[in-house]
């Protein structure tokens, strides 16, 4: 059993940095240049699809299954056996789903642009209201607080806990506050905790009584079928179900996509919802295009086939993963466990292992990790307007690293959380308040 | 020399109306299903792409002249080769160009969905102003119409001319108010008339003091390279240079596609403009997307090359298009020549033939098709509003149907022209004013 940093005296303290910084030194006089910053597939889990390459060639048939040709205009809300793909993926009838571009940031980018400019189903353009807030459970995506942030819509921050956002707070602030017009959500496999919305949280987003009528659960499915155990899977309530269970169905835009299922960037993304939302969004939709990429869209069903298929692919991605994230966890385990500078959670799926430092230790943590070649997402990423209150936030993406990259940076990161969580309690101890 | 039909007695109108209605009606009762509705490429025209379906296969290598795996994330702008290739396309060098998603439909919507949420260029957001105004050349393109009513953009008729657009009314009003923000324009082998303009028109653009500083020429190059004929094609001047030379660099926002080179909504779509303006872009960007579908632009530079590869290839499509339009221009002139019943130009290229009927005839004849089974673009369409203030703008597409369809259309339509144009004389002659 370690002894807890801050259990240890100054002068243990002295002696285990000097250890630790002659470590550190070592490393970073390797040069070396390691990427845990971003939520990236890696070489290996793309050549999984390759197989996609394949399936049209010149002399395939190029008709989707409603007899058009998907080389040409036509079908705005994507093919039907897409739609059939992407509303299984989304557990949704046929009916709920619209397929849009290659990824579905650009969805939720569009659909709060539309808000802005045409409104929610009749409701004013939130770009005509004087105020506009979404809740953001934190920490959180990066790029959704984006989108908000670049609509100059203000963002409320609340709390993620281990069994999703803080409905208490929730349910307050959105009864009482009809500015509030939106929550930003990744109800599974959370981005960055891994965490997983109980039931009971879904059953309260789904009865939630918001002051505003044209409230909007922004739900980002985004690793839903993104495990990383046969055994050991997470499962939610499906919300848009539960929506219409409690008489609520058009509080929710579901989004998802093949991003991180073939390739990001050329996948295909769909939102799921209510059909009066979708009758709303096939409004703007009609301007905006001339119709997404069928093309596209066949490759992936005509690969895929069916849900059987998909998950049969994302076992092999998760074999890939599961080692990576051992990787991570073990040498967290090892090297911090019992030292009491930092939490985490295990996560069962998704992209990310969220670390919680001590307070006033992310920035400098991260910075440490650069000085010795290891780029992770920047600390205070995972909140909006990236400011972490208590600065401790550090998002961790294995995926992308091989194998013995990812172990160095891993190693360099516990050294850098090591040596910047003795730096503050030495500090402490000579009384300087940080 | 046919009589024209406004020389023709009251006798003579009956007679002809009588002969013609016979063959209407016979022609009626064929119940045929013709559509010349849409500027659609016909199968013949998309399997000469079909070959870009085997440029990539599960062996390819998969990696951009940057060394980017085009499978994952990066490169918001585009990758090298798609950038000079859509540059070379859009006649301005490589650092004013920016690569995005399938058509460029999407990039004018978002171009202008840019300007009403963010502003231009540090100018205060469209959307917080009283009123924005666009001027819109007439007849022109229904879907730039369309994205600038849905954005509540207040449309100004102006008449386009056989040289381009009225450019003393142009220039009287974008001098004089500040609340005309843009421009529609397509400069060559215009939607629908055909026309493309001239080199005078084009330095008048360039040299244009609008009243607003945020005042921007949408420049939409569809046609930019859809010549009809290889000795006989019209040429216009570049733009972006010109605009230089007269010190409004940032004055012009290009668009150009490939959704009519490959396959409408599958192929890929670039702005060109200063590099001021594509920072501004690059800015909202950030937030919209993780990236546009960088296997789809690889897939277009290996298929095409470089612009003798697509040049090659326009050719192909010509071959296939200009029979149509010969087809379709030959039953006009052979039916309609010497009655002074309707007018239209003789395209060099593009997708479309402008008809002008008599004054409010367009409707009538529209309607006349439609009952004998030809689907004509609704007549108004190609104005703002769908609001023709002289009924009398016809667009024809002459590209989807098969050479035999075409002609059964061609000669509904100048059947239909003929009805309502004697119509119209009987009931003048009658003493009924329409």
């Amino acid at each position: 059993m370690k002894k807890a940093y801050r259990e240890m005296t100054r002068e243990e303290l002295l002696k285990e940095q000097a250890a630790l910084e002659a470590k550190y030194q070592e490393v970073k006089a390797k040069g070396l240049k390691l990427d845990m910053s971003r939520g990236k597939p890696s070489k290996a889990q793309l050549d999984l699809a390759n197989g996609m390459m394949d399936v049209l060639n010149s002399d395939s048939d190029m008709k989707c299954e409603a007899g058009v040709d998907c080389r040409n205009y036509g079908i705005m809300d994507g093919i039907p056996e897409a739609r059939r793909l992407l509303a299984d993926m989304s557990e949704v009838p046929e009916k709920n789903i619209l397929i849009y571009g290659n990824s579905s940031l650009n969805v939720m980018f569009d659909t709060v642009a539309r808000a802005m400019s045409m409104g929610v189903c009749g409701h004013t353009p939130w770009g005509k209201l004087d105020k506009v807030k979404f809740l953001c459970p934190v920490p959180g995506y990066d790029r959704h607080f984006g989108i908000t942030e670049f609509f100059g819509i203000e963002m409320i921050n609340v709390p993620l806990l281990e069994t999703g956002p803080d409905m208490d707070l929730v349910e307050k602030l959105v009864s009482e506050d009809a500015s509030i017009k939106g929550i930003w959500c990744v109800p599974k496999y959370s981005n960055p905790t891994g965490i997983s919305y109980s039931d009971e949280t879904v059953r309260r987003f789904a009865h939630l009584k918001p002051a505003a009528e044209d409230f909007r659960i922004f739900w980002d499915n985004a690793y839903s079928i993104h495990h990383l155990y046969d055994d050991d899977q997470d499962v939610i309530l499906e919300l848009l179900t539960e929506c219409e269970k409690a008489g609520n169905p058009d509080m929710v835009y579901k989004f998802i996509s093949t991003s991180k299922v073939s390739f990001p960037g050329s996948g295909i993304a769909a939102m799921a919802a209510s059909e009066a939302n979708l009758a709303d969004a096939r409004k703007a939709m009609f301007y905006q295009t001339i119709g997404h990429d069928k093309l596209n869209q066949l490759r992936h069903v005509r690969f895929f086939k069916d849900m059987d298929g998909v998950h049969a692919h994302m076992r092999k991605h998760a074999a890939i993963l599961r080692p990576k994230f051992e990787a991570v966890l073990d040498t967290l385990e090892r090297e911090l466990g019992g030292l009491e500078i930092g939490s985490w959670v295990k996560p069962k799926g998704g992209y990310f292992i969220a670390f919680d430092s001590l307070e006033g230790c992310a920035k400098k943590i991260v910075a440490r990790c650069k000085e010795a070649g290891v780029v992770m997402t920047g600390a205070g990423a995972t909140f909006p307007y990236g400011k972490d209150p208590k600065d401790s936030n550090i998002r961790i993406a294995p995926s992308f690293p091989e194998p013995d990259e990812l172990k160095m940076a891993a190693e360099i990161f516990v050294l850098s959380v090591k040596l910047v969580s003795i730096e503050k309690y030495l500090l402490e101890k000579e009384g300087v308040c940080c």
